[in-house]
């Protein structure tokens, strides 16, 4: 598998700048290539510049809107409905995110549904904006079906994803960004590449059958929820995946469950769509709304600390806390740069080709 | 394995009784017996009249306050703290739920976070609470530590259920109540007592190797984080798990991770206590906050339908929504009556001699 390493700012410039070649503004070109680039520098490759061509076909199809005119279309002292009026996802999210964050300044917390949306990235990148202001942020979407429920051949759901962010204070902050699926889709496409099994327990077949192909969603196949199957909780996974689909769609007025607009540009749209784009949810909670900010983040660095020092299973090194991979994969990529996968650079080669742009430099 | 069934009547009347003899007031043991035998008739017999006399020797060491003087100790528009004062989890959560009604009623929403409680019983219980005011409900709540995070031997977190509650129109509500394990105690137990293993991926030894004995626990096991394995994603069961701790916690101040105190009347309080008794915490969030309640319930129904009509596996007759399986077991057990283990009924006929209460008629 070749591949070849980018800075943070090749990558974001060129991102960017596609993004303004179909139409978006400056400050929304800037927006959605911070979204995007936040999953490359994070490690999470799936959800970064690999997806920026799909962006762009999705806005040739006339599915995303370059130029939105996103608002509030309903709201209470401590919730919003935003409308994004069709735009990526990767700015109408973090303007929904903005708004979670006022309400919680004025209310104590701010929650925010979202209709008439796009994919949006990865969740970390808008529940951790609450982290600057002394906020717990959370950040969920819903998304086209994949995943089986428990006890079903259909797929009735997306890979529904809920990101939790909770500042703490001479540790780095607690980051959770988890698909409510057992494997997320990328570790698929990772086992395609190797011509590898996954393990059991991840996917099943169009009959509802164990399956270890990694090809299986090409043949009518689904991901299973967190869990994997009935006697190891995938009940619960589903259920998690269904919460977010509540939040997100039904909360807001977007589409829901099976309905829920797929990614891929040459997927047909579903033909029953009870509501508008795809749904996010939005979450920001004051920490010194419920007690002192620098006791509960002095609490944070103890229960981090704790967790540190817990002592590891023989043949690991140590205990993680969630956000930790992510962090360090952030330093390292900082420094060294980005690997970008041979197929995504020609991607992106001939993106920067279409739009006449002079990349890489 | 012999039983024998009673009327809810019946153990809901023993149980009242029994608090009213420890020193509550009638009113508060009206209470606790509600959320007690809430968790009977809904089939969760783990945290039913099982733990009556659990309760009771709590209250016996001190550890449980029958009087006490439940209050909120800070709020902000749309969130609370409240000091459960000691009293039993079972009144004081409802207590706290309710404030979070209020707040929603005001808000939008309402977010309150518990310190200085015990165990409430049933996540359900209080969640549901919220769904005759046409609001979402959640109920959360730390535990003393069973469960062992992904790599680690160490036993960081209690099994940290989380219960949402949505309002739907003719269907009824969703009801998603689930510990943050691959398996709840209540399983093992239930393993134990027929002399069997459990599956694997349920729990490990105290060396942290995978174990398949359902009396691990007594011998320095742990269970283990929904996902079971890092390759299944416990990774995301331990973060859920986490998640729980810090708002049921560190929002309000109440003791977390390894240091909660037990259930068990005759275990050791912690000696490290970084705040005060047990941690919950509550949400509710007003529907019309959002959107319309009508059109959102419309848009529910249609989602409980498309689930239900969803083609099940082989072997398999339906798919569930969650909720269905207790919803059932309460129209069975209400008419038929909630059947009690012998081991159960012992217990319960000592509690009743040892308070002068004349049980069973």
């Amino acid at each position: 598998m070749s591949e070849q390493k980018f800075s943070y700012s090749s990558l974001f410039n060129l991102s960017k700048e596609v993004f303004q070649k179909i139409g978006c503004s400056e400050a929304h070109a800037d927006t959605a290539a911070k979204a995007l680039l936040s999953a490359d520098i994070r490690g999470i490759d799936s959800h970064g510049v690999a997806r920026l061509s799909g962006y762009v076909r999705l806005w040739e199809v006339q599915r995303v809107n370059a130029t939105p005119g996103i608002k509030i279309i309903h709201e209470s002292p401590s919730t919003a409905v935003v409308d994004g009026d069709s735009g990526l996802g990767l700015v109408v999210a973090p303007f929904a995110m903005q708004v979670a964050i006022e309400k919680a300044k004025a209310a104590g917390t701010g929650w925010v549904s979202v209709q008439n949306s796009n994919h949006f990235g990865i969740a970390a990148h808008h529940a951790m904006m609450a982290l600057s202001h002394d906020m717990i942020g959370m950040a969920m979407t819903n998304a086209s079906p994949l995943v089986a429920p428990t006890f079903s051949i259909d797929k009735m759901l997306g890979t529904n994803p809920i990101c939790v962010a909770v500042p703490a204070g001479e540790q780095p902050a607690f980051v959770a960004d988890m698909a409510t699926t057992t494997a997320a889709n990328g570790k698929l496409e990772i086992l395609q590449r190797k011509n590898k099994e996954t393990p059991g327990g991840w996917v099943q077949d169009k009959e509802g059958k164990p399956s270890t192909d990694a090809n299986i969603l090409k043949k009518g196949g689904a991901l299973l929820p967190l869990g994997s199957d009935r006697e190891h909780g995938s009940n619960k996974g589903y259920a998690l995946g269904a919460i977010v689909d509540i939040f997100s769609g039904l909360l807001s007025g977007a589409n829901y469950a099976p309905w829920v607009p797929p990614f891929p540009a040459y997927v047909p749209m579903p033909a029953k769509q009870p509501g508008k784009g795809i749904g996010h949810f939005f979450g920001a909670m004051r920490i010194d709304a419920f007690r002192s900010s620098e006791e509960f983040k002095k609490n944070m660095d103890d229960w981090i600390g704790g967790f540190r020092n817990a002592q590891p299973i023989e043949g690991e090194k140590r205990v993680l806390v969630p956000g930790d991979p992510e962090r360090e994969m952030e330093a390292e990529r900082s420094k060294n740069g980005i690997p970008v996968h041979e197929s995504v650079l020609a991607d992106l080669i001939q993106l920067a080709g279409k739009f006449s742009i002079s990349w890489p430099h």
